[in-house]
């Protein structure tokens, strides 16, 4: 009998597993959404076929060496199919701590959750490079970063046990990213920011006195429902990082973690809103969502720790920084559409940094560690394969396919083809 | 190992918990798109702009006092991030109806179902009074709205332990209203009706000879995405409200939610399009997305009870109601954009009297006290505070940001810059 | 103490069924999304109409007949709000095979489970007769497919106990479906063929001299939309199919399926968005979006035994299918302004033909067998019904409505009142 309860309990992480890894899944929705939304009909079609390929091929190359680099094992041509009850039931036998140990689960479910956070990495660089990026030098990288470049750093941050992981964020200098923080959003955000500088803005961005224009997004309905997918797939991308849920703590954990994600989101969106009036004297939607994400993004390395309030108060602070971090890479030239640069990298940054003051056991030393060695590896990583790609096969569309849109040159079809009226 | 039964039951109803309670955050997507399509589009970034904002002053407003004020305790400087298993582990040890009793789980869990409860009152509120309020005077009336007069109402009904709960309708008159169609949706409703009442009609609405003009909606696939997410969002909504799932007795009424709630929003749908059909011979669209939601409003006062089919039809007498409720409003010139006070409030209040047909130990006077308790604070709490914001700040946008529409005067961006031909 | 195990066992599997049920439900979301997206904005209205009533239709009738039909049994009449506790936990102690035996959990919980899957076969055909079919005739048609149609050959494969279940698929050749490549994909696709064929195609797709002209689709994120939330819900559909959780083999079938789902889809998105570029040197969005269909399509019909490599090109293959098909079809001037009966039928037909691949004791011959029975007995069936509606009361709009849009003349409201510039 003592056994139906190591079955019950594992059926319920397994379970949980794969709620949390279908929310996860959905944020792709969100970003395909986000950004859609933020950029112009005319660029609408290729963001939206980069959107739901680079899911795909996350999923694909993830598969196919990703996952083996970064935690060992894999399943790109071992079966997984079967599992062995006898065998599980062994290992909760064999465990010291018992029912309160580490959870047991399926490793089909954790595959299926580790999989989708890869996807949610790479979606972060298309919003940067829309509007002007060739789509199937986009799609090159996404093969790169998917297979190689994240499990990489993954590898060294939660896959000790992978041949790879030779070296320990975590064991070694006590660096704490419970979600992604770093490890997935300003690994993105690092990702994009190499694919921008050699990219270059959009033409019309800036202008020759160095002014900057408003590039207005074609549909704020879109965006804003993407915020929302986002911020409800979050959840699962948070809250399923507890790793377990079948025994009193932590199902606190879990609990916890939803509810500070929900309050971070609350307090990024407010301290952007407020900001965004202050220096605009209006409401700005597109800050107050963009002020959302940071929240989000600024929890996610520590969600287990702060009271609610706290974590407001470290969603509040990262509504601000996204509000100024925007305004400064604009004022840099560097041109990102949909401000992913700053809502993941610069807040994912903050978000490590922020750790100390509520978890026990973490130091702004080790934080800054961890978040050297992820930028420096993607950075340089990124930057030199997108270089090899920009002399391969070009980075950039012509300027009169930019012009007419790519989604015309890339795609064939307009998304709303019958509505614009330019 | 009796022990371990017990906290795969908290970890069950945790989990349980926030499954439902991001299902009904998630609502509140659904609430921002069924109002951004139903508006035009020259007033759908700030329809979009307040319900993200009413989302994240409702999470705030209820942590720093809402929460303490319904049911007492509360987590705004007290901390919730730490469980003492052993401490629950006693609690399960002391009750005497042992495993079938009342469930224990993560406070955190319970704090986040019933955050995202506040947050879906104050949407109603907003579809109402679309097009012509000032944004700043809607989000102040957000804060006190979710800071106190929700939470007031909530106390005297769901939450006994509060100290404000001195009065509780459901032990001194046997009121039930299972997820809140009353205590949610008709105050919703009845905080916008008052909000109404003092801000008046949309210019134009109303003709010099009495006639009514149709505003038709921008964007009625957004509409009707919202409604599906409603719809979706209801399953958290209702079924999370049986507050325990973790045994055979509580789980069955927990799936019986769940049936009976999608059998009430397709008898309000069919009803709703059959009687539009009836009166105007057409297949009337944005009728049938109301009537869905009537009969969702209609099945939230006690969706435990009836069989399904009595469930449908519980829904679809809504839906009928919902048509005729919203004809009769427009006599009245009283002018709801989304038709949220008929939805809400008309369809709430009927599925609050409607319960004593299928619910024992429940009486329509009792009913009817609940109802008009409830209502007469809401609207009386509500119309002082619009009318205390009225003279501050002033409700009402100018003629002239009318007819330019609000995006532009309050928000300082369109929804769509590239499609509009108006 | 076991007894309390069996409880757990029972609230766990009643929650799979809900949670995989409400993904479901959301499926309905997504097919309403894709076809408003891929039909032209005067038809917009009236395509969103259909799936919203299509839904409540589905889910009154299988509650009146068709689950009796299917399954036996059934809710109509009799109460299903009360459960026996002791007889449930009797059913537990009496079998035989024990805690790991077949999954006992709420009827109501299986009810919620079907009825989704009903409604889904039924969203299939609303978008093969897009843009010039009569509204009520389709209603009328979704009354008998929900009703009878469906469920009578539903009764033939997963129904055994039925009285319609005199013959059995599965017993007499083997016949495995997992979670409805044929049974619900498959049966849509052949009820849309047969109206597909009365209908005829749209006035203007089809030149004089045999030239095939492009009609596109008025709202590409919306299709995008849509096939994300068909993406999700999916996890649901095959997830749920498994019947059963709460032990260690069945949780890890779950969480296989998950896992199997996913990578068919993405490997369907990358076929057919590379076999579309190698024949039109476009990145073609709508293809890829089929693709990723077809996909899903095609590891429906055994989606727990191939790896997740194996299943990316079970995947694969789908969307290669499905690109061959479109063509194929449009050639045959079978007018489907979505590609359902491609997605769903030709692949669906595909998905069962490819499951002896992996799945031991299925035979070739044997899933011929039922997808011909499947095949036969829809499409008979499907073709009286749209030849009885089409003599009472006519099938197609006149040719002025279908030129002026069916939004004016079925709904007498536009999507996009204030868009279009057609």
């Amino acid at each position: 009998m003592e056994n139906n309860i190591f079955e019950l309990q594992y059926a319920l992480d397994t379970f949980y597993f794969l709620v949390c890894g279908a929310l996860v899944m959905w944020m792709a929705a969100g970003f395909a959404m986000l950004e859609a939304g933020l950029v112009r009909s005319k660029n609408t079609t290729e963001i939206l076929t980069k959107n739901v390929a680079l899911f795909a091929i996350a999923c694909t190359m993830y598969l196919v060496c990703g996952y083996q680099i970064m935690y060992g094992g894999g399943y790109f041509l071992s079966g997984i199919t079967e599992v062995d009850s006898a065998a599980v039931l062994a290992d909760f036998a064999a465990r010291e701590d018992g029912f309160q140990g580490g959870s047991i689960y399926s490793g089909a479910s954790d595959f299926f959750f580790q999989v989708v956070f890869v996807a949610t990495a790479m979606s972060i660089v298309s919003g940067a490079v829309a509007e002007r990026m060739k789509l199937w030098a986009f799609l090159a990288f996404a093969v790169v970063m998917t297979a190689v470049i994240y499990p990489m750093e993954g590898a060294w941050t939660w896959g000790g046990a992978s041949v790879f992981g030779m070296y320990s964020l975590a064991d070694d200098f006590g660096f704490k990213d419970f979600a992604g923080s770093g490890i997935v959003h300003m690994a993105g955000a690092a990702a994009a920011l190499a694919g921008v500088i050699l990219l270059g803005a959009r033409k019309g961005k800036y202008g020759p006195n160095g002014e900057i224009r408003a590039i207005p997004g074609a549909n704020l309905p879109l965006a804003t429902l993407g915020t929302f997918i986002l911020w409800m797939g979050w959840f699962g991308f948070n809250g399923g990082s507890v790793l377990k849920l079948g025994d009193i703590g932590n199902a606190h954990a879990v609990a916890v973690v939803f509810m500070n994600t929900n309050a971070a989101a609350a307090g990024g969106l407010i301290g952007a809103l407020v900001l965004a009036y202050v220096l605009f004297r209006k409401a700005d939607l597109t800050m107050a969502l963009n002020g959302a994400l940071a929240g989000l993004v600024a929890i996610t390395a520590s969600p287990d720790t702060p009271t609610p309030f706290i974590a407001t108060v470290i969603g509040l602070i990262g509504g601000v920084i996204v509000v100024l971090s925007i305004l400064t890479l604009d004022k840099m030239k560097i041109d990102d559409p949909v401000g992913a640069i700053s809502v993941h990298g610069v807040v994912g940054l903050y978000g490590l940094l922020v750790v100390p003051a509520t978890a026990d056991g973490t130091t702004f030393g080790g934080q800054l560690m961890g978040a050297a060695t992820i930028f420096v590896w993607v950075f340089a990583a990124s930057f030199i394969t997108w270089m090899l790609l920009k002399v391969i096969m070009g980075l950039r569309v012509t300027e009169e396919e930019e012009y007419e849109g790519v989604d015309l040159s890339e795609c064939g079809m307009e998304a709303y083809p019958e509505f614009t009226n330019k």
